[in-house]
C-alpha cells in the first residue's frame, strides 16, 4: 500500500518535519490548526490545512472527532500524530484503524502495554530487559525489607505506592537506617495518601539519561539505531541531547541496543520507539520506560546514521519491511540538538511568549534548524514554548561542540527571550565539554553563576 | 604556526562561510566592506570590520592598499580571498607574503602558470593530463593543417588565435570541408584581427563539464575529493552543482582523480584547487583550467565527503600536513546545488536588485544554507546577483532532486525576483532526472517553455 495523502494531527516544528518528509516522498499533506494557529508555518507548508478547533489542547489537537472528521472527509490514507497530544493515546490509534486510516505508529496494544507502568515493567523483566531492582510489589514487612534491602544492596530507596512528584520517599543508606524508616515512611503515606503501601527500590546515582532509538517493521524485524544521551534535564524537561553517548563503549552500546531489539520484539513493536534507560557510572542500566512514538530529539540520531526516521515510520506504516538491516547502520560523527525555547533562560526560564521581530537562523556547513519560526511570528503562551531544534554535525564531539557554539552565536531572535544564553554557557562548561555529566547535572550547578566555572576539578 | 586572527578580503556568502569556519576553529575575524556593504551579515559576524572604499570593486574589494593596510593594523596572521576579486592575483599573494601575511592559497608561482592558458597547457601536457587535441601552436600552411586533422580526427574547430568569444571559429566536418575552409579563415582573421594566424582543435560535442576538487600541502602531498558536474550553465555561469557526477564509472573516476592530482604536484601547489574538464560520451576527458582557489560550488564536495574545506585551506596554510589521505576519502550519497540568483528568471535571467521583505530559509534535514541574506536586506546592483545557495544532500540522487525540490518550494524570498522558479522547472526535467545533460543543454532548451517536457524522449 502506498499513501497518498496523510494528516499531521500535530503542530510546530514537528509538523512542519513531517510534512516536509511527505512532501519529499510525493505524498500530500492536511494540517489541522486550532484558532491560535491560523498563521502557523505547518498551516502554510501542507497542501491542505483545516481549523479542527479553539486553542484548547483538549478542543482542538486532543479533538478525535474533529480531526477524524477531517481525515476522512479529504480522504487521508493515513495520520502521523507527531510527538505529545495523541502520539500515544491507544485508543485513538484503535480509532483509526476502524476508519480506514492507518496510525503511523505502533498497534493500540503495544501503546497500551508500555503506558502502563507495571505492565511495562513486568513485559520488560520476561524479555530480559534490565529493570530498578527493588521489591516485586510492595514490601510485606520489615523482614520482607531487610531481606530485599540485602539483595540489591545499600542505599535504598522507601518509596509509597500512592506517592507521586517526589513525595513519600525516603533513603535508607544501611540497614538501622532502612528499619528506623520503614514504619515511619508507612505510617506517613498512610496519612498523606491513604494507603500506607511503600516498596522498594535500588537507590541510583550518576546515572545519565541513556535512550536507545529503535525502529521495527510489521513483518518481525527491529534493529537499534544506537543511543542518544539525554542527561542534560531541567525539571524533568531535556535541553540538550547528543548522539552518541561520551561515555558508552562499544560493548556497552551493543549490550543497550540488544536489550531494546528485545523490548520491541516483545510487544510486536511496528514504526519508531525509544526505550529510555537510566545508565550508572558502573555500566549497568535499567529500563524507565519506552516512548511509542518519534522524540523532540530524533534527529541527532538521523543526522549521526543518515536515516530519514520519519520517511521510515511511513514507510513500515504503508507495510514495507524495513529500508536497513542492523548491519547497515554505523555511527558517522557526532551530533548535538539544543532547544530553543521562548523562555528567559537567565530569569529562570520565565516564559517569553511574544511576536519574533527579527528572525535569521544560523546556516551552512553542518548546521541543521527544525523550527515553526519565521520573522513575524507571535508565540502563543498556550503551547510548548520550544520554537526551534537547533541540530550539528561534526566528525568528532569537539567539532560538534565547536559548531554548535558558532550556530548559537549567529542565531538572531529579536522580540522575545530565548534559552540561547543558557546553551551558549552549558557549552563552554569544563564537566559537559568532558562528557561528564548525569541527569543531576543542571540541579547541582547554576549554569548562570559566574563563579560555576571556577568550582569544578 | 597557529593562526589568530584571519582577515576576509572577500564579501557575501564566502566571506560568512569562511567567517563560520574561523569561529569553529577559534580564530577571531576582520571583515572589510565598500560603503554598499554597510549592513551585509558578513560583517555583523565578524568580530571586526572595516570599510576600504566605495562602492566599486576596483575601489574597495580590488584595492590592496586599503586591504593590506587593515591586515597590518589588525594584526591578521592571514588573508583569505575566497572567490572572484583578489582570490586568483598572484600579486596579491606576492604582497601578502611580503607583508608577513600568510595568504590562504597557493604560491603566487602556482597562480601565475595556471593563470596563463598557454604555460597551464603545456605544463599539464608535461603532467600526462590530457589536453584538447590540436595543433601544436598555429598550423603553418595547409598540410600542416591537414595532418593535424588527420591525426586528431574530424570534425575539427579551426580558431583565430587573436579571435574570442566565439569570433573567428568554423567547423570542418571533413578534409574537403577543412581545405576549402582554411584559407578563407586565415583571410578572415587577418581581415577581423589584424593576425591570420588560426589553430585547430579537436571539435567536441555532447561534453560535460567535469571538474576535480584537488586539496593539497605544503609538503607534497595532494589527494583529491572526487568530481562535481558542473554542465547545468547559462552563458558559462553555473547554475545547478552537483557530486558525485551521474555517468562516471569509479575507474573513470580514478582516472580523472589521479590526473587532478599530478597537475597539483606539477605546480607544488598548496591549498584547495580544481581542475575543470571536459568529459565525453566516449569518457575521453580534457583539461580546461585549473581555478587555483576555493570555488562557488565547494559545499557539494563537502556534503559528501564530510570534509570541510576551508577549514582544511587554513590548516594547510598554517603549514599542517593534510587531515586525510586518499584513502580516507569515500563518497557518502549524493548532494546538489542551486545558485539561488536575484534574477528574474522568467524574464530572461534580468537582475532584480532591492529590498528582500520577508526571508525564510528552507531548513530540516539534509538541507544547508550558505548566505548573506536576511530579511531586510537590500541586493546592491553593483555586485553579483548570488544572493544564497542551497545545497541539499541525499542517500540517492533521487533522494537530493526531491530534497531539492521540496527546499526550493518552502524557500520564501519577497520583494524581488530570484532564479527559484528556474530550478524548479529544471529540477523536472526528465533529462535532468536522467542525469542525461551536457553543457549545451539549457542553449538546447527552454526550461521556460511549458512544451518542453513533451518534447522529450
Amino acid at each position: 500500500m502506498k499513501f497518498n495523502k496523510i494528516l499531521i494531527a500535530n503542530r510546530g516544528e514537528i509538523a512542519v518535519r513531517i510534512i516536509r518528509a511527505c512532501r519529499e516522498l510525493g505524498i500530500e499533506t492536511v494540517a489541522v490548526y486550532s484558532t491560535a494557529d491560523r498563521d502557523s508555518l505547518h498551516v502554510r507548508l501542507a497542501d491542505e490545512a483545516y481549523c479542527i478547533g479553539p486553542v484548547a489542547s483538549k478542543d482542538s489537537y486532543l479533538n478525535l472527532t474533529n480531526i477524524m472528521s477531517v481525515a476522512t472527509l479529504t480522504n487521508c490514507d493515513a495520520i502521523h500524530p507527531g510527538y505529545g497530544f495523541l502520539a500515544e493515546n491507544a485508543d485513538f490509534a484503535e480509532i483509526c484503524e476502524s476508519c480506514g486510516v492507518t496510525f503511523i505508529g505502533p498497534s493500540p496494544m503495544a501503546i497500551s502495554k508500555m503506558g502502563d507502568k507495571a505492565v511495562a515493567k513486568s513485559t520488560m523483566k520476561a524479555a530480559d530487559v534490565p529493570i530498578i531492582p527493588g521489591s516485586d510489589g510492595l514490601v510485606e514487612d520489615m523482614d520482607d525489607a531487610i531481606r530485599v534491602a540485602r539483595e540489591i544492596g545499600y542505599p535504598v530507596i522507601i518509596k509509597a505506592t500512592a506517592g507521586g512528584g517526589g513525595k513519600g520517599i525516603r533513603i535508607a543508606e544501611d540497614e538501622e537506617s532502612l528499619v528506623s524508616q520503614i514504619a515511619t515512611a508507612q505510617q506517613e503515606a498512610q496519612k498523606a495518601f491513604g494507603n500506607a503501601g511503600v516498596y522498594l527500590e535500588k537507590y541510583l546515582t550518576g546515572m545519565k539519561h541513556v535512550e536507545i532509538q529503535i525502529m521495527a517493521d510489521k513483518h518481525g524485524n527491529a534493529v537499534h539505531l544506537f543511543e542518544r544521551d539525554c542527561s542534560i534535564q531541567r525539571r524533568r524537561q531535556k535541553l540538550v541531547e547528543e548522539a552518541p553517548c561520551p561515555v558508552l563503549s562499544p560493548a556497552l552500546r551493543e549490550r543497550m541496543g540488544q536489550a531494546a531489539v528485545r523490548a520491541a520484539l516483545a510487544v510486536n513493536y511496528a514504526g519508531a520507539g525509544t526505550l529510555e534507560f537510566l545508565l550508572g557510572p558502573d555500566g549497568n542500566f535499567y529500563f524507565m520506560e519506552m516512548n511509542t512514538r518519534i522524540q523532540v530529539e530524533h534527529p541527532v540520531t538521523e543526522m549521526i546514521t543518515n536515516v530519514d526516521l520519519i520517511k521510515e515510520m511511513i514507510s513500515v506504516a504503508e507495510g514495507n519491511p524495513l529500508s536497513f538491516a542492523q548491519e547497515d547502520l554505523h555511527i558517522n560523527g557526532w551530533a548535538i540538538e539544543c532547544r530553543i525555547n521562548a523562555e528567559d533562560s537567565e530569569r529562570g526560564f520565565m516564559p517569553s511568549p511574544g511576536e519574533i521581530q527579527f528572525y535569521l537562523p544560523p546556516g551552512g556547513l553542518g548546521v541543521r534548524v527544525d523550527s515553526g519560526a519565521y520573522p513575524g511570528y507571535k508565540i502563543s503562551p498556550h503551547y510548548d514554548s520550544m520554537i526551534a531544534k537547533l541540530i550539528v554535525w561534526g566528525a568528532t564531539r569537539e567539532d560538534a561542540i565547536a559548531r554548535m557554539k558558532r550556530a548559537l552565536s549567529e542565531f538572531a531572535i529579536d522580540g522575545i527571550r530565548t534559552t540561547i544564553p543558557f546553551h551558549l554557557k552549558l557549552l563552554n562548561h569544563p564537566k559537559f565539554i568532558k562528557g561528564n555529566f548525569d541527569i543531576k547535572f543542571l540541579e547541582e550547578h547554576d549554569i548562570n553563576n559566574p563563579e560555576e566555572e571556577l568550582t569544578l576539578e
